[in-house]
């Protein structure tokens, strides 16, 4: 399998992770996102919404979306239950990642992390970061309430929604967030970095 | 089953549409988001989030998230196909939909439709409507390359990827986009109301 990826991005290292802690082996063929390189004709072939992580089958078909690639790498595994609710539990976590938290808290990021330059001091992305932090400030809150009773999300146990929620939220202080007051989510993230195979966000060298 | 559900509310028609096809008798629990029913202390003790569509089941488990309650009711049925890879297709078009394009199509709707008295001629508001309909017509025009040699989205038959995106594409024009260019989307909307069971977005009467 080839993984079309970018060494920064959490929704990348989301499927990395994964497959670090299934054992799976994989190619990761790096794209500069900052350079325009998931935006050229030959990468938009291969995914016309122009964006990675992009998984390669050895057969040559094509996923994108991560919250689809964990689905799909997670079936059949511990990692994704087998019980219908708890299922679409997991699911649920890995829409509210996508919806609620990403578009906040990994777009904060990336502004901030990469693109701050050319739009500090435009009243107008001044305005949209702080709506984003707002935003992503409240999805930081749901993920505390939900895990003031538990350990994981989903089925008390370390699930791809964990995987999910890990990536952007552990580096959530590059987009200006502030988890000290969020202990319960502190809590978690240790537990996440504890599990088994577990990876950093910018590690390149997969030995499988 | 309970549904609370707000009727203008793609997110939730994709519930309705498919319980409808399904034949699964529901409840439908409407709330009004305009005058903050989803952020009631009664309702946040459902859904921290906030948000609508959500699935009471009888025994009193709760789902949230439209893409989770649609993949938790299509299980088992004609509307997710059993292969691992057409269903691993499906959920990357159910998250396409919750992160290029409803963010995008139905945000710009809700602002245009139901907030613009409030929002317009603020230059902030104006630019942020502007940015998300670029973003908009940019997952139209995805949507229009993946059509163009297809039916349906996945696996040559009606699946809940179709129901996911004809939920916001169907009423595009509320938030002020143009599909006449969009030759394949369109004949895809003909379709995809052409089937059985199908019923307009405010229908809020259900026999099953």
């Amino acid at each position: 399998m080839k993984l079309y990826d970018f060494l920064e991005s959490g929704n990348g290292y989301k499927c990395r992770l994964l497959l670090s802690q299934l054992g799976r082996p994989f190619e990761l063929v790096l794209l500069d996102i900052l350079r325009g390189e998931t935006r050229t004709p030959d990468f938009l072939a291969r995914n016309p919404n122009g964006r990675i992580p992009l998984l390669e089958l050895d057969d040559g078909r094509r996923l994108v979306e991560s919250g689809a690639i964990l689905l799909y790498l997670a079936e059949g595994t511990p990692f994704l239950p087998d019980d219908p609710f708890a299922r679409a539990e997991v699911c649920q976590w890995l829409f509210f990642e996508q919806y609620s938290h990403e578009p906040n808290i990994a777009v904060a990021r990336f502004w901030r992390h990469f693109q701050w330059a050319e739009r500090a001091g435009d009243p107008y992305w001044e305005r949209a970061l702080a709506e984003r932090q707002a935003q992503g400030r409240a999805a930081l809150e749901v993920m505390e309430t939900h895990l003031q009773s538990r350990d994981f999300f989903v089925d008390e146990r370390y699930t791809i929604a964990d995987v999910a929620l890990y990536a952007y939220t552990h580096v959530a202080d590059e987009g200006g967030f502030d988890l000290a007051p969020h202990r319960a989510v502190r809590a978690w993230l240790d537990r996440v970095a504890d599990q088994p195979g577990h990876v950093p966000i910018t590690q390149a060298d997969f030995d499988a």
